[in-house]
């Protein structure tokens, strides 16, 4: 028989990065698939552990720790946010939580990474995105659609202008999990933060403003189509919020733009869309196929004109990361591991926060613009 | 300061799995992403352990052992066979060693999962096959295009009955990687082995099989388009390997199909198709957009019939395990995921194959046959 | 040489139907094109006879009715509106004149096809239908995209319940024709009537209220974003009309909608889409592919859901007048002569118009409306 | 009152073209409305007027001349190619009659439109031919499908290298009119000439020279799936012709391609797509949406390079004969009109005959080499 391989590679001592996670639902296990991705697929200088996992209640933790490979787990997230040896808390506990987790990870130093959306209300995120700012952690906000390659490759054509002068934005989010009115009343339903338009829209405000730069003023509608849901106990509970969103946006840069949100829409899974138009071309994309762009460019010659349908490939970066060969596609997961690799790169280097609390702050100011535009029937502008 | 954590989950003693990957280019790293996204992603029996990388020189296998986290590196691929440690051998390297490789890991009782194809020539693969069947290890070839719970739905539904008789089959695999005549001769153009036919036709023979059942004759012609391609040493270097392959068959259930293969497809990154008709509905798929699958229903009423768009989603297993939410869309890797833990569960559990040597050796028949009758101008039965 | 053919079909005594046709433009050709497929495909009452043409001057006049097939030419259209052997006067001639024309035409007893927009304002759109109306005459606007036996299907599939509660509209009409800020300025750009929420918006609000009834209230945003052009003599002249034109809409119904419309668009040559969404179903439509209705249907089977496919075919009347077979598809120039048939029909029948000059004021209307809600920054209620 | 207009055209006097049409069913109608829209959309040289209408039985043809607007009828074919007043002969008769038929018209000196297929086999297509040439008179072919925009523009961009070397075609054409069992044998079920290689696969080929030049040689599959069909007297008849035809072929460029035919393919349409790849260049078409062609550009930019979707437009002739707006689209029926403007052309200025007997007598060659080497199971040169 062989010896056994004959080296164990040189590497500088291992840098770990221990990480807890609150919450182990739909975004917790995103996180975790995320990370374990982001640790193989990218060169990054330091090795996220997976230390420590906190739910509601112990049994579901230890459950989610062994299903997850987390070495430990707790019922008590304070547990969590108080040991010392966890450097970054990653939030994914339901929304109305986050603020108070998230104050408490920034009090212990920890570097924070928390889901969209950051807070219910604006004002919040901006408490919060301060609290990181003077305690000089690390924080992000989980708007992954952005780390999609082919949105990098909008933003690039954009200010690099291929499309010339940018004059017009389309943006919707629809999908149909709330379509039917037998779906009970949940925590999306809760006037505090609720509605369509926190919870879809922003996305589309997000990539609005990712690709456009900031919107200035804005003229909102929001409709509450199904008035009252299952209470889950037998019994009815009104809804107050927005089951469709819409709003007309006029941007800094004097292009002008729609919205609309809606988790009602049949038929519809991932209908995150977008349109672009500049003086010298357009760019059409849908989340339904994320690794495609389509772009229009008015310079081809005539009789050969028409919008061609980029294949996202190694020329978009990091898809290379992932694949060496073009029209693989990346999946939704991928996406996530984009988003903590950034996250991680930006901890261990000090580098910018590619979407913090600051950015999901301004995010949620934009939201409440649009709602209180919404309550009041005309145009308002938005302030700071 | 509060307490750490109050508990370490309770886990079964966990049951690692040591791995061996050698070779760690595109297919070696999508080994390793798979491999970590499966720990994740599925409840496996085992965890994989990353043990050791081999490559053709130990300063690129540190290299790649440091970037892709295995602990331990080695220049000598024998070495790694030989480590007792190792449970599991990978063979990702160039394809003109695949044999000798996995006939040593076989002997020395290792599980042996090996890329495509899993060797040049028909009677190779089936000696590779037979090798592992007197060993009583586990094996896998990669056709991670099979894992796709897309494909997985056309199957079931095929064999539910619900397009009723199938009548035709069209499958095409073209690509564009090698369309300029610059591109050099490279081991792809090997005549032992090599050709788009057993590159990207393989798959096609692998799909039409999984779907319809076993071809029974087939009737091929391989053109060489680009007759000679730079050595890589200011000369050139002559190619009698196939640039486009194309077949058609005739199957055991009296189906009837046809087989086109090409890697000079100007502008085709992953035209990976295939169509299939029945007496009562039609399929249609685009590796391209994978997460889709067209189904049209002779059953569905007048006026309303069409080809629907079904969005992978849970209803797809096992989709679900990667995302709770329809229409969030898998990537490349992460049918490479799916394919490992398939392994994975069959070692762990003395489980069947997912897709074992044995139909690799068959594949590869299925090659040399459409290769033969091409030769021969004419029909020729599949044997065996 | 055999006798000449036995017989002359015995019919009753034919019905000609005198057309006189005002303007021989893009439109006018459209209307001479659509009429002459109408009576060859349709079974017309009567037979529509290219009686006399009108243009701007006599020689352009002679010109165009040599190549259209008209008797008569005559450079004022005064004298064919006079000529008591014309029953039909056909306006397509600029759109200031629309109503002079038109009020002429109908004190002189003609029944009356009118180019869109009727008029610059609602309330003189509304005097042209309450002149004809009093007249007893037959009037048409050339609403064309309602003929589409598509947009008829989804109307019906509407109206049938097919999609449950209807509670969502989304219609947008870009084109890119005014993109160039060197194209000169046009009658279009006439602040009398002009803009983009003129030309093609009001096709969105026409098909919203053919889709979902009523429109209730408006919320306009017009947006100006070329403010001058070549004046056509070496100046500039300012332009006063949109550029692009948004507006969210809430119908009697309760459904609520949003309306775009964009005449640069850069790359967009048709974007005359829509979808629909109700608690059981959603429809999708573009007129760039304007055979094909998407229809996706909550009640079928789970994994097996997705929006289908439905070509036009001769389940979709009146499409296979045109054709027996499904997937062949109808031209935009079909759609004229689906248009021009129900008109002459109207006339030979005394039935009740397709879309009369009642209808065409509505939209007028509507757009009024839109606009003055834009100049209000609020909503505002349709009035009437 | 005003006096009548002022002015009849002066045009040269007019030169009528006197159509005897032969058949009323699908085909034959699409001749007249195509004629119809020709005379309006094209500035011929001459007027066609329809002049008598033949079919089966007397009464059979007096409802249709009626319906579709011609002079005469009679229910002796022989009578109406006897009339010495007609000039053109449309043959729209059931595919048994048209050598005999179009024999006849050449012999009487007519001009002679035959639909497809020219004749149950290619030696009596090919003596049509003759004899038309001997006799100095017109002929075409209906194959109308090359008669699109946007394939002329595909041959052009062939022909001027856009795509470099060509070396790959794919040609399909499937429908599913013949999908279920249960529809009973007809005309296109006759071995004499039937099966779906003729009535479909003829497209196919006449296609793949269109674009790429002369088919060298063949290989051939046919296949019969449904084995029997009703009679329509309550028992069976046997079918012996192809439901499924498939080749490979080799072009005299040295490219290669391959062919399907289907009238089985359940859920299609109108699937007469293709695929072309060169070596600087692919492209793709669906004649499911004919008014656009795909172009891939190896020439673009890296990162910015993909399949762009062409739309037909002015810039697409003569697409601007019939719309002076660019994504408008024609439909099948305008396909007909631009066959017909080319004939009656051809007539009137003795000009090169646009796709001529001589052509669909190639066409018919191709497919019973097709045919002869399916039978032989091996390549067959095509002669001539």
């Amino acid at each position: 028989m062989r010896p056994p391989p004959e080296s164990q590679p040189e590497r500088p001592p291992e840098r770990p990065l221990e990480i807890g996670l609150i919450g182990s639902g739909f975004m917790g296990k995103a996180h975790v698939f995320g990370l374990a991705t982001a640790a193989k697929v990218f060169d990054l200088p330091v090795v996220p552990v997976f230390h420590t996992l906190a739910d509601a209640t112990l049994p579901v933790a230890e459950a989610a720790a062994r299903a997850l490979g987390f070495a430990q787990a707790t019922g008590d997230w304070r547990a969590l946010v108080a040991d010392p040896a966890i450097r970054v808390v990653h939030i994914t506990a339901p929304n109305a939580l986050h603020k108070e987790i998230a104050l408490a990870a920034i009090a212990a130093g920890k570097h924070v990474h928390c889901e969209k959306p950051l807070a219910p209300s604006a004002s919040d995120a901006a408490e919060m995105a301060r609290a990181a700012a003077l305690a000089g952690v690390m924080t992000q906000v989980g708007f992954n659609y952005l780390c999609n390659p082919m949105l990098r490759l909008a933003r690039e054509m954009i200010a690099a202008g291929e499309l010339g002068e940018v004059t017009s934005f389309r943006g919707i989010h629809a999908e149909d999990y709330m379509r039917d009115p037998a779906t009970p009343w949940s925590f999306r339903h809760d006037p505090a933060g609720g509605g369509v338009l926190a919870d879809l829209g922003s996305h589309v405000l997000a990539t609005a403003e990712f690709l456009l730069g900031p919107v200035a003023e804005v003229l909102g509608d929001l409709v509450t189509v199904i008035p009252r849901r299952p209470d889950g106990q037998g019994g009815w509970r009104a809804v107050e919020v927005d089951d469709i969103a819409r709003a007309m946006l006029r941007f800094e840069s004097g292009a002008t733009g729609s919205l609309e949100a809606s988790w009602i829409a049949t038929g519809r899974k991932m209908q995150h869309d977008f349109e672009v138009y500049g003086t010298k071309g357009g760019l059409a994309f849908s989340q339904e196929r994320f690794n495609e762009l389509w772009f229009f460019d008015a310079a081809d010659r005539a009789g050969r004109q028409g919008f061609r349908r980029i294949e996202a490939g190694p020329d978009h970066p990091p898809y290379g990361r992932f694949c060496v060969a073009p029209g693989h596609q990346l999946g939704f997961n991928d996406l996530k591991a984009i988003e903590m690799a950034g996250f991680i790169e930006a901890i261990a280097t000090g580098g910018p926060e590619p979407f913090g609390f600051a950015a999901g702050a301004r995010v949620q100011h934009l939201v409440e613009t649009v709602a209180a535009s919404a309550r009041a029937g005309r145009w308002l502008a938005v302030s700071g």
